[in-house]
């Protein structure tokens, strides 16, 4: 029975595994985290297509039937380039975001934030322009969140005012949605909520990017038959690292996590 | 002419350089920043190992004939393994900062900070307790530095109140002197400094481990004869955005800087 891939530069990706557990409980999970060379945000585009073929090879290795790049700033640089590269279906988390995001949106202003990787490439813009011409982006890098998250720095005086800080453009530009362009920033909902207001819709990919999922293993009749699926977790540094911060992602804890080289 | 070579995982290694620099104005520089898959911080001793021996495999392709090795993270996991693999003679940043710490010291309370990796490894408090077994050494890891030194935060509220957070356990142990065992670190000296107050010694190893370079390169006879050094700059990714922070730890722009794939 051939697997579902999930691959991010680290733990992050984990939030849309939790997703697809919920959505497809009956597929098995192959995951690859790349924490050896974690983060991407601050990498290169041409250094991070080189990393997700990698990854992806890895994957297909493990004889998976989709791969999913869960990994905004991976969606962003290589997604574009290499989606065609291989038979094996490829989703990324942009696309099932921006149609969220364009969809939720009434006065037409949606806030992007991310990475400097994933802001710096404009996907997000490109995206939802292509679906709505007419739209105002307004975008955001946010350097400080992924280490606030793997921290566990979630709240408190500190991440607040940094949060204030980053989010100063989107909230003076009146957007009424943001999409949460980074799969570490869901962690820190409660407080970006309380920055924009209550009334800003927060869009956290991961559920679309399992319904995405979803209606392509449909489409192309690749549903598991069996029940109850497996999941195997694979990262290529500290396993154990891995594993405590998965708790915080995934909601459970974490066991058997194998270290691996990709390369 | 054979070149001193110098690695760091990223920009930090520079704070070395511009020491080399000053100190032996006639030798050549090769420096390699494996930007690439920086930071080395979070990486498990294991991958630290493997990333030190290809950089200084790449390096000994430069035909140097002197290894320093400007990341404390990689002299704390990787030194005490590798050390006697190579003809060249390798020299790390911790012994220099502990021979400077241990000089400096009155009361014999030492601190130390630094990465998550150094801090596990112990290699601090090793040597420490090698030179004085009576030292007395007070460690804090303090994994917002690098993001902060890399986002320009070195001053203000947020930064402020995030030092004072770390470093309360030294404060709290009363240390007279505190080695900042990172080469992100010297920048955020103000503030640091500003917090322990202005009696404590801060030890930036950079000085001390350019001497220890110029006792090595006269005890085995290894001085360039010729007039006027020349630097040349590797990384494995981004050589902009390297060229850009170089300004911040050199003091002076960076032009040239050259990608290479060093594994």
């Amino acid at each position: 029975m051939k697997s579902i891939g999930v691959f991010d530069s680290g733990v992050g990706g984990l939030t849309v595994v939790k997703e697809l557990i919920r959505q497809l409980p009956n597929e098995n999970i192959v995951y690859f985290g790349d924490t050896a060379r974690v983060p991407y945000g601050i990498k290169s585009r041409e250094t991070v297509i080189r990393f997700s073929i990698e990854n992806i090879l890895f994957l297909l290795k493990q004889d998976v039937k989709l791969i999913c790049v869960a990994c905004n700033t991976a969606s962003s640089f290589a997604l574009p380039v290499i989606k065609n590269y291989f038979r094996a279906p490829i989703i990324g988390v942009i696309t099932p975001g921006v149609r969220e995001a364009v969809y939720a949106s009434q006065n037409k202003r949606i806030g992007v934030i991310g990475t400097k990787g994933t802001i710096k490439s404009r996907t997000y813009e490109t995206e939802i322009k292509q679906l709505d011409p007419k739209a105002k982006v307004v975008t955001a890098s946010c350097p400080l969140f992924v280490p606030f998250v793997e921290e566990g720095w979630l709240s408190g005086e500190v991440v607040l005012s940094v949060v204030k800080s980053y989010l100063k453009p989107l909230k003076d530009a009146g957007v009424d949605t943001v999409i949460l362009g980074c799969t570490h920033y869901p962690l820190l909902k409660p407080v970006i909520q309380q920055v924009l207001g209550k009334d800003v819709v927060l869009i956290d990919s991961a559920k679309q990017v399992a319904c995405e999922v979803k209606k392509i293993l449909a489409s192309e009749d690749l549903f598991n038959r069996g029940k109850g699926g497996k999941n195997t977790f694979y990262v290529s540094d500290n396993p154990e690292w891995f594993s405590g911060l998965a708790q915080r992602f995934l909601g459970s804890p974490l066991r058997n996590v194998k270290k691996v080289n990709n390369v």
